[in-house]
């Protein structure tokens, strides 16, 4: 019988998934910095029998500006290889038939090219950052409030992330917000939804037990993760804390220092 | 036995508190305007025998500026009839020892110029409209998450108000937001705390089954005023929805059309 605890369970796994920010690299100026050890930990994985896939919640930059970064970083991952909440969105409009009425970072504009913008009858929020003026936060309630049925789609529901010069809230805040003035509930895309942790695993032609989250955010990465059936591993980088692991409803099947050791331990087990 | 009912219950009254916006003035540019009626239902119950107060979750300018408005749209009010939450917050704050960082409009400040604002303890948000920016809640955010034991103070939990422009996003909205990017839960000044109710009730020594709240907002003036004991009466003015009055939890002692009408019937009740 396979062995189903973590690092036991690494013999039976057909793909990993990796979180970005955080486990492959950390943001702030300019391109942001990669966390030693990561870039070799990819290649690694590349050169294994495992399938691979990476799954961010980031919304300020389209696929392929965020993917040239990685690469100038020194990463070998191309957009093909990448989910994040942009596409999943646009995906979901199409099918139901939604017009969105954006309040999203510039950067990530150009993912919604295709999508008919006139006479909304949704709103999407991303990680606006600055745009997240009291007069577009106001537009989009606008927006929300003369719909018969209401419908709000968050790209994650994080609270905050950590920059160079500080934290920074995050989208999940003003998804909060929107849904008290509105009184709903607004259907989020993106990490911790088992839809898109669903997504990646069809992509991969996966089981949920056959793959493995390797994450810094315990509740969207590992609480995701493990929420739709796949093992889920904590990093201690990027946005870790000690405190998470006496969380008191989600635990990691593990917990490693960083996305080397995390890769080294799989390939290890996987050899004997 | 005394009649309990509305208007039965206006024999046994000895008090009354007004909402201001809704209920005596639509607001919009410039001073905004009376509503018909209401300066003279004003000036009726000030000429009967029951004790008048004015309480209003506006906190866009000082009293001084604000009393100074309506008399200029021909009201007889005084300052020291109103009560509203910023001097309520600075009541709580000097006996708590607390030093805030206030997120407010421009407006009232000067309410809290009495207030030791250096190295903050506590954050306060009022109704900040266009002040509330992403940097001004981010840097309210990182005071807050800053603290050891954060703690929150929301000048009222309003979701949204008119203006003649149309909807505007009101102060509870952010409260929201900040109680789920820091996981606390903020303390409400103002309408509808049972405190706030209190301290009016206490300023003209009545029990509150002795008085009776007037408002346009079912769940802040009459949920409010009810929860605490007080009778609730409803104007078909401001603010009101025709669905208030199938509210699922919250129902009014009385409906009347407006303020002119109801303080008619209160007064004709006491006659007979």
């Amino acid at each position: 019988m396979a062995d189903s605890s973590w690092p036991g369970c690494a013999k039976s796994l057909k793909g990993v998934i990796l979180d970005m920010c955080g486990v492959l690299y950390d943001s702030g100026e300019g391109d942001g910095v990669a966390i030693p050890g990561s870039i070799e930990a990819v290649k690694k994985l590349k050169a294994s029998d495992l399938q691979l896939r990476f799954c961010t919640n980031e919304t300020q930059a389209s696929r392929e500006k965020f993917v040239a970064k990685l690469q100038r970083l020194g990463f070998d991952i191309s957009v093909s290889e990448v989910f994040s909440p942009a596409p999943a969105a646009v995906a979901v409009l199409k099918e139901r038939g939604l017009r969105p009425h954006l309040l999203v970072y510039d950067g990530v504009l150009s993912e919604f090219d295709s999508v008919d913008k006139t006479n909304p009858n949704c709103v999407v929020i991303g990680d606006a950052a600055e745009k997240f003026s009291y007069q577009n936060l106001n537009d989009a309630f606008r927006v929300l409030i003369g719909l018969e049925k209401p419908v709000l789609f968050s790209l994650g529901q994080g609270r905050y992330y950590k920059e160079t010069d500080g934290l920074k809230l995050d989208v999940g805040v003003y998804m909060k917000a929107l849904e008290y003035a509105c009184d709903l509930e607004a259907e989020v895309i993106g990490k911790p939804s088992s839809t898109f942790f669903k997504s990646v695993l069809n992509d991969m032609g996966l089981q949920p037990h056959e793959a493995l989250m390797i994450g810094d955010d315990l509740v969207n990465d590992v609480g995701g993760a493990k929420h739709c059936g796949m093992k889920g591993v904590q990093v201690r980088t990027g946005k870790y804390r000690p405190s998470d692991e006496r969380h008191p409803t989600v635990m990691a099947d593990g917990t490693v220092d960083n996305l080397s050791q995390a890769v080294d331990m799989i390939l290890n087990q996987r050899r004997h």
